[in-house]
């Protein structure tokens, strides 16, 4: 049988001991868990960058593996802390809305609020429940413990309002919501959006007030230092400079406005 | 059986091979190990934090972890690599402190000496220990080798001073000790001690010049951006802002004092 | 058995999602996989950073370990991917040169191009060939599928011109390859070569405009602040601060000049 995976993602940081502590209480339930880092440096309570670094990257897991994702502001107050199951996958997280851009794609059968005690740490921090609930829940699921194990069913979920692009018959009107280390600006524009508005029409695109010269397959078929548009690895186009940093040279970051318009 | 957790906490960083190049190490001894990272980036050369980090976090293993602690201002001169074994782990580091704040709340049953050439590699760098001495007994250990073997008793070993808070009838004078991603100002007074002055006493709380509001039970308890107090998840006082870095605010950092007085 | 080793060394950082998709990858392919990370924070598209912290790690790990290496500046164009074996070690990446320190250690037996589609995703963004080729590459390797049935013979590959010293009769002129983080000036003088030129003679040795003062067995043998020359963990001169950093204290970077000088 497979070893159960466990991917986190977090704003912990690796700087403090936080993201190898909630390990080590995982490692303490399943000891043959395989722990894999998606990322702990979301910024400081960024929900927003949470739930579009997890909903890139979780259908590249195998089938079975467990998400446990704590970016949570709200941490020791009211709000719940939930387990889901979408089939495929698991996830553990708060009730914040960082699973919204996974249920878009994939919407969950079943969420369940964490509220057996069992499946916790016997005392829990009010300011570490990533150690104390969300760890020991997902290590327990690893185990094999059903997901309706964990606690009731959890009714209306949080949603996170994820700003969508506006399309009229001239102009396509997204924005950046994520950049890379490498400085790419990627929008919420995806190829088949930018596919139904371009059919047929010129176009030109701005990122703010700059016009971007050209749509482009890859980074390096621009000239080093140009300015390009292409579909990055999500399929969502993005704003980039080959072997240099769009974000830096055109100074621009989240939610600056990207628009193609009509000739 | 299950696998042996080795666990990392090194000043190493994450920019160069260093931290990759000693878990190779303990994988050619111990194929089956299971490495976990608490951090590499304590800051350079940095025994205090080194000393807290794995005070916090070492308790959250599974019995039988052993952790390879490597924060080494002194690699390459006499001071001695040590091996020590609390009961439920084992740890493997060089002897100028890092263990202090371990052993203050698990006292070391037995303490070697890293002596015995066979447990290490057979040319021992005199700038990375790390990887031609503790990284192969840490990977023995792990393969089953007992830590009698690894050479001679010890002794008396280093110890660092932590510095302890000051409780006088009407002022108890703490200090910040840690500083966390969060910006969140981890102090060394812990609820017991805090409890202890309280009891009957109306209070103020000062960090700095800073004069802190009220202690809550959770960050969210706190308005957006306000200071406040409350026991973080190693149970000792720390200042925080909800949403926001106390140590930014403030302008503090480590050594900043803290003091609780009666009113 | 033991379980298959593949070692990350890439410049994608560890902010994003991209490290911890390629692992996804890799073990849906490989589900009992070890990952180990080199590093994931070479500076983007550095390949003489990549080369060198390649060329420093890869010895130490076990015989069998596959090396996925991502520094990509190319990456959607049409340079090729290729996948090579060394004897003790296999090794997936773009052909851009990137393997070349190590080859000049341990020159390879065989070398492939990556063409056999079947062992890549069914779809490969041409922005992100580290998940959508390599990691598969290197996942199918894992799992036991020959080198030779990834593709064709790879035939000439790129290499990287990595600067070497200059030997006179007076003077041996280096210069500085690689910053670490603690700031130490790593040369491309190794022992041999200098120990070839010092034999019989009185030298001095300088950074840019620095005279260095002496050659050190350790760090922790010059005072605090004190700059010195030593061999590092590479065996190659390196200038040094003990307790400091030579980088920040001198103001030396990559490729500033290092020469040791007849008296």
């Amino acid at each position: 049988m497979a070893r159960p995976v466990i991917a986190l993602l977090t704003d912990f940081g690796t700087r403090d001991h936080y993201a190898g502590t909630m390990k080590a209480v995982v490692l303490g339930i399943c000891p043959d868990a395989t722990l894999i880092d998606i990322t702990h440096d979301i910024p400081p309570h960024d929900m927003m960058t949470a739930t579009l670094e997890l909903a890139a990257s979780y259908k590249y897991f195998p089938a079975g593996t467990i998400f446990l994702v704590v970016v949570d502001p709200g941490v020791g107050s009211a709000r719940r802390g939930i387990a889901a199951d979408t089939g495929d996958y698991r996830f553990v997280a708060p009730d914040n809305g960082v699973l919204t851009a996974v249920f878009k794609e994939t919407p969950a059968r079943r969420v369940v609020e964490l509220t057996e005690r069992r499946y916790a740490r016997a005392t829990v921090s009010r300011t570490f429940e990533g150690r104390d609930r969300f760890a020991p829940a997902a290590g327990w699921l690893a185990k094999g413990v059903d997901l309706s194990a964990l606690g009731r069913s959890a009714g209306t979920i949080q949603q996170l309002t994820i700003p969508a692009p506006q399309l009229t018959d001239d102009l396509l009107a997204g924005e950046v919501l994520r950049v890379d280390r490498f400085g790419n600006l990627v929008t919420n524009i995806d190829r088949k959006l930018f596919d139904k508005f371009i059919h047929a029409n010129g176009i030109e695109i701005s990122a703010a007030t700059h016009l971007i010269g050209r749509v482009v397959a890859t980074y390096a078929e621009a000239a080093a230092g140009e300015v390009c548009a292409l579909f990055g690895s999500t399929d969502h186009l993005e704003i980039a400079v080959n072997a240099g940093s769009a974000s830096d040279q055109l100074n621009l970051s989240r939610g600056a406005p990207v628009t193609i318009r009509k000739k």
